[in-house]
């Protein structure tokens, strides 16, 4: 991490900033535009809320972490010698990917049944996903890295075959105003996932020093933003939508 | 920025903290007064206070980093070797520009259609606005502020060819107690939003070294001000006004 520049550290510094102004404003839309929602939908909405909450405590961390490895004085860049933490990502991501799709099951409105039964799979795959990904992430051996990925990758596979075939019934029972909405969350889902297997792979093919670092950092904030910050807006969306079709709809 | 003065460091030093206290009662003026109109105006009204909550996260931050650049002892001041950060202002600007349109085009209850695709349309145009200018803001040579200032002027001058030209239907069919406020929040869009390309050139139209610095920062804040706070403050004028239409409006 010496080798970095001036401008990648202000790069990776603006990025936090922007993610944790990004995150607290989530965080207060979803909390405060609750009571506009039917009932029914509003613990999608307050755990879409306590997604981005978590991660902006995160961000506040590696915000400071990344402030205290660095001394940059007079345009010249030193490191202070306090190690970066890169754990705290996956801290959050132990507690935030879970939740997101508990976000994505709750707002569908399934069957008791079935909001416990694929609220705990999909929830356990994710966490076990995590989990593999950080003996890799912490490696600067190639081969190691490789082989958590290769691991990690296994309950990702599997996570979206449910979203896929797991959920096409359920998807399709939705009301048909919040269909398109609701596959869109599941896109997004997918999408939105697939950057962090592939920040993940960036020092293994080629990025070194201090383009990895950026390149890992700033991949993994933009992710953070899309796969929280923005899934948290659409699944306000489908629940704002499907309350419209609820007998009455409190405001508070 | 060697070249400022005590009395020009203090100026910014008090604008920020103006800053500060502004956007805070902003915030807590319309998050606090939100049960006061009716359901349908809510959600314009959380955004106006999002808006300023923001600015008031940046402003911390801002304010901070000003406050880290210089050392002022014994009536002296010195320069710390810690770089003011430009960035803070247009990653704001990247989340509440937008917002600041959203704002608008909410309290303006439109069909759905139309909200969404004028939101979307004004929202997109904001942020590549701000995005162009940032590139220009960080250069210090005339050439290549002009380049990037004239590039951010197309999506701005095409924002106020939307809000006149593209909404004023919308406008003519606004209740006719709102209608007058509407179309003040217009012209303090436009105006206000005006501050800032004018602000940005003042470096290239003969202030320098401190004199330079103190304009722009003293400008952008006035500016963010109006743009933000004063305007908040319209759109809950214009959601109360409309408020009272409403067959019935619950306060909770």
């Amino acid at each position: 991490m010496t080798e970095i520049t001036v401008g990648q550290f202000d790069l990776v510094y603006n990025a936090f900033s922007f993610a944790i102004a990004t995150m607290g404003a989530a965080t207060l839309f979803l909390w405060l535009n609750r009571s506009l929602v039917a009932p029914p939908y509003r613990m999608a909405v307050t755990i879409s809320g306590l997604v981005t909450a978590i991660a902006l405590y995160h961000y506040v961390r590696i915000f400071a972490s990344w402030d205290g490895a660095f001394e940059v004085l007079g345009g010249q860049i030193s490191v202070t010698g306090i190690a970066f933490n890169d754990a705290y990502r996956y801290v959050d991501w132990l507690l935030t990917v879970p939740l997101l799709l508990v976000e994505l099951i709750l707002v569908m409105r399934l069957s008791r049944a079935e909001t416990t039964s694929k609220a705990l799979r999909l929830g356990i795959l994710a966490a076990v996903m995590v989990l593999l990904g950080y003996p890799g992430e912490v490696s600067s051996e190639a081969g190691t890295r490789w082989l958590w990925w290769g691991l990690g990758m296994i309950p990702f596979l599997w996570i979206v075959y449910e979203l896929f075939v797991g959920l096409r019934d359920s998807i399709e029972a939705q009301p048909e105003s919040a269909r398109g909405l609701v596959n869109a969350a599941r896109w997004l889902t997918v999408g939105s996932w697939s950057f962090y297997p592939a920040v993940f792979i960036f020092p293994m093919i080629g990025f070194t020093g201090g383009t990895a670092v950026t390149a890992v950092q700033v991949g993994y904030t933009v992710a953070d933003v899309v796969a929280k910050a923005v899934f948290g807006l659409l699944i306000y969306a489908i629940a704002l939508r499907k309350s419209e079709q609820e007998p009455v709809v409190q405001a508070a």
